[in-house]
């Protein structure tokens, strides 16, 4: 089993490795195909499917995508599908920015549920697909902590703990986290027999 | 387990019910709620994934829905996610009526390749969802033949065979069916327990 990630983040690409571990994991670059994407999607499946798809039309094997978000729910499920665009009007932000802004935005907030959500979308032919979405509860932390992980990672406590996803370990990370718990899932199906032939 | 089935379609019902034996699938009738959906839709996902989401927000429990259709190689993939409503222009047909449509489209025509295409979706909660999309490969028949089934079933050739869809008993159906390698793919997730707490 042989899939290429519909993705140019390293971050990503290292985590979807680490969890598919028995499926390889390409990249467009070591295909030599360069892929990009713009995420007009209104929901997660639509991006990660889109770009699955995207990819698939460009090299016809096998694909995986991933479209992620954090939503806030003192924020009304912002960011979510446009976490990684998230920003004041007319700026650009990195991770540390965009943690930062999202700090400023709950100053004195005392309800900080959130939750980090994952779409997997797998892409096997024209008419084969799997999607599987998945999330993990947790709380959007007063100060950013840890230096592991990406994106948000540093604002989120995970469930009820103390600890935010940037202070976890890489197997912690992966057992709780929405993109472990999607993948797992997605990777159970890839693994088993396919069904019979006709 | 219990899902709500988001169909009005008898005959899907009954399918799937006997294919996802072990989880109680409820019916929007069953619990007194009104259920239509336009299928609007460019894909299957968007009609699947559309159903499974207006039925959840009317009942708040997990949902799942169905979108199916065929695909005919000579017609460059119609009738497609219109199979339900494929007919000539300003009529409407019943199932023995598009079967007689589809075989004039195609009369003398010697590439009869075919795929029902079969795209399951379940929504789970708002953050959690699944999607499992299959195929069955086969040939358009020269005449509809058998009594079982339903749709384009009595035209349909499985694989290299010489029986129609509508020929097998409900067993057999199910083995190769698309519907039943979709169901069977997603009945596996819904089984298997879920991912640790947070």
């Amino acid at each position: 089993m042989e899939l290429v990630l519909a993705s140019n983040n390293p971050h990503k690409v290292t985590e979807v490795r680490r969890i598919l571990n028995g499926i390889a994991v390409r990249t467009p670059a070591e295909l030599g195909v360069s892929f990009a994407f713009e995420e007009t999607g209104s929901t997660y499946d639509q991006n990660a499917l889109g770009k699955a798809r995207h990819l698939h039309s460009l090299i016809g094997m096998p694909t995986l995508a991933d479209d992620s978000g954090l939503a806030v729910a003192a924020l009304g499920g912002a960011p979510g599908v446009r976490s990684a665009r998230f920003a004041p009007p007319g700026e650009e932000l990195d991770d540390a920015g965009r943690c930062a802004y999202l700090l400023s935005l709950l100053h004195g907030a005392a309800h900080r549920s959130a939750a980090f959500i994952c779409c997997i979308a797998i892409v096997l032919d024209a008419q084969r697909l799997l999607l599987v979405q998945e999330r993990v509860a947790g709380r959007i932390a007063q100060q950013p902590r840890g230096a592991r992980g990406f994106g948000y990672d540093p604002v989120f406590l995970v469930g009820g703990g103390g600890r935010t996803m940037a202070e976890l370990s890489d197997a912690e990370k992966d057992r709780v986290s929405h993109r472990g718990r999607a993948l797992r899932r997605a990777g159970a199906l890839l693994r088993r027999p396919a069904p019979p032939a006709s």
